[in-house]
């Protein structure tokens, strides 16, 4: 871990998906009963790299989230069967996706005390990418809302999306610490406009947000093994 | 149309979908062709009726947007088939959301004179209902982005919505107008602020959008024709 702070940090921002409450876990148990209708057709590991191949071909089109992951598995789902799926299974898909939906937002460890405690001496601010009406859902339901001076809900997470958040909200990029868990949209365009970011990498991570981490000692950047060492960290280069 | 002007009106608020730019006529086409997709099953009016159903059944988990249209169209499919429907049928019912997503943005007549006249004398902000990442490409997409000082997307527009992107952006509910094609959506919840509404009724309304207009010369309530007439509406009720 760096020990060179280059930042005043006066507000945070966290990431949500995988950063406070578990997502990616949720995809990955609708692609196992995805795979175990389509296993009759094809290898798991084949509709796995299909499926993947589809989301990527339509990322443009459809973006993130549940409803764009429900079209790409309907869509993946009739090409691998060359048409020969039954309408009762894509109803299931459908199905799925609602179940997904509906699942009860389930926090990260630590992220309740961790919130709470930083809130009382910084601003913070959630900065989530994905579908508007699902991300404030999950944030409604996940009981963390009050502790946010805002929640941005952002189509991406590029360098131009938060310098414009930043300037939106009158922040100094060298007062602005980003938490999260994927280094290409929490850590890396935030270190490039001169802020800080933390790293706390989750069990599992998309593969379309896989990026090499910034060099060494790069000022401003830290890893954590969990979200319970952040006031810890902040503490030591934020006193 | 009441004369009465009980707001000095300083921020324009304007719906997107169906007042600054064509969207029901994009839905309704594509009604069409999903009607003559089943139309060996059913009749349109019994197809229209149960897709307008499904709709409302899934607006709570799905939201807005043409990616929750088009899984309603499949599941409506599935249903009205019992389940007979083919493989590339569903194909041709995505590939119709994927020609939805991939429209031009056609701007309504009078957009641009007047969405470019009014930005000299007033703050505008464009509040938009529906999915982040179409709703932010047809923004970037209407070359109209430079008129506004803000985009706000939003999960719904009830009072509650107003009276938080308000108090945001610290306007005083007396000094904003909205205007727009929604009585439901656009006029109501804003009056009942205390702000100021101008309905501008579109050809075609979504069945959910339907309600009554406020009561005759109810105060900092307009209606009016088209788009081209709200600022000489504004000279005259706002000097």
């Amino acid at each position: 871990m760096a020990m060179v702070s280059p930042c005043m940090i006066r507000t945070i921002g966290f990431d949500a998906d995988d950063t406070l409450w578990h997502t990616e876990t949720l995809y990955t148990g609708a692609q196992v009963r995805f795979k175990r209708l389509l296993l009759q057709y094809h290898s798991p590991e084949w509709i796995e790299e299909r499926l993947y191949q589809t989301e990527i071909g339509n990322l443009q089109c459809f973006g993130y989230g549940i409803k764009a992951f429900a079209l790409n598995m309907i869509e993946t789902a009739i090409a691998l069967t060359e048409g020969r799926i039954a309408g009762r299974e894509i109803q299931s898909v459908i199905d799925l996706a609602k179940e997904m939906l509906a699942t009860d937002v389930q926090l990260l460890e630590h992220a309740v005390e961790t919130v709470a405690q930083l809130a009382t001496e910084y601003d913070l601010m959630l900065i989530t990418k994905g579908d508007l009406y699902e991300q404030e859902s999950k944030v409604a339901r996940s009981g963390l809302a009050r502790h946010f001076r805002h929640v941005e809900v952002v189509a991406d997470k590029t360098r131009d999306r938060y310098q414009a958040l930043l300037a939106r909200h009158q922040i100094e990029p060298a007062q602005f610490l980003m938490v999260g868990n994927s280094l290409r949209s929490d850590v890396l365009p935030v270190l490039a406009l001169g802020g800080c970011a933390v790293y706390i990498p989750y069990q599992l991570t998309w593969a379309h947000e896989v990026a090499d981490p910034p060099p060494a000692g790069h000022p401003g950047y830290y890893q954590l093994e969990h979200l319970g060492l952040l006031p810890g960290l902040l503490r030591k280069t934020n006193p």
